[in-house]
């Protein structure tokens, strides 16, 4: 996503009751973080946040962890969620980082709209390639669940050779998700900008089940 | 395909070269049916044959056996069939039959344009369903390779998922095998039709390395 600077960012990221500064001690105890222990989600690149905090508010019996790399980035989601909501952290983050942080602790990642790195020299920079899903094997903690979503046809195409050739069973391929109009779809803002044009938009849910690779 | 009656259709069958009569008879020996042994590659489903046809005149190393259900059809193909093609056999066949008719000797399936049996109750009777892949498990000699190519989203879509969730990986899937034009590529006749409206042709190649399910 494009990136604006946020005035006083550092400020709104140290006051935040929902940012974790220091993500690496909480490695293999994230449910530290929250009230309740139930299973972990996690977004990779939340953008904005909508999506994010959409699902933490409908399915409080998730703990969700947003994730995200820059800054001014952050500092946008965190201005705008609403107070008290007990099962929502976020993280900063480069995703290369992601098998330092989590360990067999995550139920489900969401990918959305993640960049397409379209140049083949670039192609292991997509959060899809091997390089990714190796990481991924040691961040789940049982079954691995991966939830994508995106609108370039090229990256989507990738994904699911990716997925197949790592093991993961494809369910629910969607070539136009919103095709159906299902006002309960929780919905990113950049993927609302985009299907109101009438682009279609790619989803597929990639599930890996047992534990041969998690451990 | 549409079937029309064919004059004569008994005598084509029993008076072609290329019709394998007794099939079961060949059981777990179907190279003793050429002059080489070579991979077998199989089209399940061959229509009028215009695709096996020109794969056996194109690749002589390969032993190519075409399979179809209906005796009009059957005679349609070898009628065309020019004369002395060494690795070319045809065999009238319901699918369903398969797992006894060969035996751990298959390298490779062509489902060209298989019937996309659009109603739920009818989705195990597709060509990619669990119950075919797992007749496919014992005829393979030891990877499993089919290339599929339909011009149906939903069928591509839920063979994309069975593929998966049977083991195999994906490889060069397509959404629009004839964007790029490419001369060298051999074609169905209903794909050619079906093509030259501007319609797109999905494509995919499913693979699954090692023995595991084959023996």
């Amino acid at each position: 996503m494009r990136l604006r600077n946020v005035k006083n960012k550092e400020e709104i990221l140290a006051t935040s009751p929902y940012f974790v500064s220091d993500p690496i001690s909480y490695r293999g105890q994230f449910q530290k973080l929250f009230p309740k222990k139930q299973p972990i989600y996690v977004e990779i690149g939340m953008g904005k946040g909508k999506f994010l905090i959409e699902n933490a508010l409908r399915y409080p019996e998730i703990n969700f962890i947003g994730i995200e790399k820059y800054d001014s980035v952050l500092a946008r989601c965190l201005k705008k969620i609403p107070d008290s909501i007990p099962n929502l952290k976020i993280l900063r983050m480069d995703a290369l980082m992601i098998d330092q942080i989590f360990d067999h602790e995550v139920s489900r990642i969401y990918l959305n709209f993640s960049d397409p790195w379209p140049k083949v020299r670039h192609h292991l920079r997509r959060l899809t390639s091997k390089v990714f899903l190796e990481k991924y094997d040691s961040i789940f903690s049982s079954d691995k669940e991966i939830y994508m979503r995106t609108d370039n046809s090229e990256l989507f195409i990738y994904s699911l050779e990716q997925f197949s050739q790592h093991g993961y069973g494809l369910y629910d391929i969607q070539f136009d998700l919103h095709k159906n109009e299902d006002s309960t779809l929780i919905t990113t803002e950049y993927e609302d900008k985009f299907s109101q044009k009438g682009m279609p938009i790619y989803s597929v849910v990639a599930i890996s089940s047992g534990v041969q690779n998690s451990k």
